[in-house]
């Protein structure tokens, strides 16, 4: 009896022990998931850009997201994302190319990649396209989501050249 | 003897779980002293810049930091960002003035904040103050260090106003 016991105390201190080191364990395994999770949903994000899937690309952003681009104050909120953007892709065939992925960390529920990109725009009513940003570079940032996906939290992007030398 | 063994495996197992939900505890206590931390170094940062301390202002930055400003590619690493901004203490007295820092996070070992700032410059040889920014937001990431500090990792910013309305 005493031997069955230790037994059935030593099975749940095992457990708990395994299930601590299982948590931290997880944790590390993860990172490369996510980060190679992070970078597709970067590509997605070009993806809905490039066919102007306007549904698709605002699904992309937490309900708190927060947009920042240069020039103009800042997005706070799915809503206002949503109000500044949808003329933007209803008007206009954006393309939009990520040239390269600099950066991409994971911190627990943040993931972040920084990246280079250039974008420009082409009236559908007609007319010349427009290089907005011919090198540029973006801070974007994901927080985890409850079902596991990612979602961004934060996208601060400027140009890497003055405006003087954009040429349209 | 039966009833001993049952309490050092239960103390093992209770202390187990302490050690658990302790780590769990103080992730969370951990975190409004964090955003604290984060905050007084933004602090820290207008301090430096407006006194032209330049040694405290680089010291602030990661080695391997990466400053993002607008129109002008990014500065990676300690050595590049003391090479662009070195000049810029040395010939101007500087003016930055964070007016509301609207958000602040943690997650693990990064940290976050979205301020509003203006910023604006006066040549030490003498001549007009240039209003850099006179209306900006920034996205800065925090790294939590080794010996628990913070230092910055990303700074990304960009004006909140088309260049052809600052007032010079």
């Amino acid at each position: 009896m005493r031997k069955s016991n230790w037994s059935l105390s030593t099975i749940i201190l095992a457990t708990a022990l395994a299930m601590l080191f299982s948590a931290i364990s997880c944790q590390r395994q993860d990172t490369e998931a996510d980060i190679t999770a992070i970078k597709e949903m970067l590509n997605q994000y070009s993806v809905a850009v490039n066919t102007g899937d306007f549904d698709l690309w605002i699904s992309f952003w937490t309900d708190e997201g927060i947009q920042m681009p240069p020039d103009t104050p800042a997005r706070i909120g799915k809503a206002q994302i949503l109000e500044a953007m949808k003329p933007t892709f209803d008007q206009m065939t954006l393309d939009i190319a990520i040239t390269s992925i600099e950066d991409a960390k994971v911190y627990g529920d943040l993931g972040l990649t920084y990246c280079i990109y250039t974008f420009a725009v082409t009236p559908k009513a007609g007319g010349e396209t427009i290089i907005v940003i011919p090198d540029g570079k973006a801070l974007t940032l994901y927080e985890r989501q409850t079902d596991g996906s990612w979602k961004i939290a934060y996208d601060c992007f400027n140009s890497n050249v003055s405006p003087t030398r954009i040429t349209i």
